[in-house]
């Protein structure tokens, strides 16, 4: 089988690797040097226009950045090229109505297309331990099923096409919610003398704990890393995703959004770029606390 | 060492019967029946005044409901009464000036206040896993700390009076927070057609996995089980003290103070003794949706 990938950024590029490494034909799209002399050190074929890479492969998979650039590419480059019988694998993180919408012209084009969100960074693509949320046609995605296992140790059908990213997107709801009350609580401990790490070590085996509090507090607070994994920008577009979701389907989702005011803020002030964690400097200011401490995360 | 407990309820039952099962004369104070039967039973002495109980023992532990009886009971009956050099270790979550306010009087007897609330739930309390968050007299503590080892897995001293409470209320306002997630997120899921179980399982797997899941989600919510093990009543006062505690340090905690509302809500509902997991249910009956699926936890 052949697969074509387009979008091989900070997930993306481990993804593809891992997918050359299995065994699979991988090509690729890119146009940074640096990245495309990369994976064509690892073996993988780049192509130089998104609709060649369309006509010439089995299967695409998208690790795009928001909805605006998924129907650009997706509805614009790709369904047009894809042959009859193929595959789109969506990993990027939309809206279930943007993969609905192109489920449907897709459909009409005889492609499946499965919207196909991820969790677990890039770490988790580099070890191939992602989890992922699969909605589409069940067919297309059991014939799929050895591609998500070369990228994922947990995989799941959740139903029809936009049901990965509804699960995707309350799962963003969930981390940036717990990301703000992690914020509140750290700073408030440290304004009031607690040291951080002891903190940390106290709600790690308390009710407190959570994978926010090892991945945001442990290896990026306390260390005061504040290098990408996942940026402020990209889950104040979830959040706006989700919050979304709740207007239209008349949910009440009142700590969503008191979240995205939360990360609109952090954008506001400059952090757009940097790792969510970085949700606690305005806190941190605004109080006159840092909160600090050497921790190795379990 | 003699040792007598004061609020033998759904954790200080259990405490008060492993501290007797490692050893120590455990004398408690009781007044309903069916409470004395069963500790008797256990082996422990029952004794039917405070002023008594306190005059007759090493160490008083604590585990009431709130900071008034904490002050009633601590501070008009039990520390006129306990010996000087004697102790008192309170497992009450109260707030850190409460705690200040009564190590003061203590001292002025000779007497040390451990502040010492924990974290486990009931389950925790009867496997003896407990987390215990320690503030006061460090040389008291580390005195005591059989007495700690006996009920308690994870035990951690974080410093002068008050420093426990602390701890333990930044935990409580961020599990009163996550689980304001949650119920977003499961509602909002459950709506757009998503299984919850399976939903529940995407989680545990993501970057939205935490002991909050497991215990309310899992556990109580899909069982549809609100049998209090923690009530909505009493994560509404913790989430009452933790803002106060922003108030008066001038920390802004914006998730901490709308969990407060969203828990006031659910008290309004006639829901105040039920589980910290029946917050679902307003915002279910809004929606129109029941969160339900049959889930054994993990």
């Amino acid at each position: 089988m052949r697969v074509g990938f387009i979008g091989v950024g900070t997930m993306g590029a481990p993804m593809a690797r891992r997918l050359k490494a299995a065994g699979f034909d991988t090509r690729f799209y890119a146009r940074r040097p640096d990245v495309i002399d990369a994976l064509q050190a690892a073996g993988l074929v780049h192509v130089d226009r998104i609709e060649t890479l369309a006509s010439e492969v089995d299967v695409v998979f998208l690790c795009l950045p928001d909805d605006t650039v998924v129907e650009e590419v997706c509805g614009g480059r790709v369904l047009p090229f894809l042959r009859s019988g193929g595959v789109v694998i969506d990993h990027s993180t939309v809206s279930p109505y943007t993969s609905r919408s192109l489920e449907a012209r897709a459909k009409e084009r005889g492609i499946a297309y499965l919207d196909a969100p991820v969790s677990g960074g890039p770490m988790g693509a580099e070890a191939g331990t992602l989890a992922i949320m699969v909605g589409g046609d069940r067919e297309a995605f059991e014939r799929c099923r050895p591609l998500f296992e070369a990228t994922g140790r947990h995989i799941f059908y959740l139903g029809s096409s936009g049901a990965g990213n509804i699960a995707k997107l309350v799962n963003q709801l969930i981390i940036g919610v717990t990301q703000g009350a992690l914020v509140e609580g750290f700073v408030l401990g440290a304004r009031m003398g607690l040291d951080p790490a002891e903190l940390y070590r106290v709600l790690s085996v308390s009710t407190g704990d959570s994978a926010m509090l090892h991945r945001s507090i442990a290896q990026a607070v306390l260390r005061r890393d504040f290098s990408p994994r996942f940026t402020v920008d990209l889950l104040h577009k979830d959040l706006r995703l989700v919050n979304d979701l709740g207007r239209r389907e008349r949910v009440r989702l009142l700590a969503g959004s008191l979240a995205e005011q939360l990360y609109r803020e952090a954008a506001a002030a400059g952090l757009g770029s940097e790792d969510i964690a970085a949700l606690i400097k305005p806190l941190e200011q605004l109080s006159g606390v840092v909160v600090q401490g050497n921790e190795v995360p379990r």
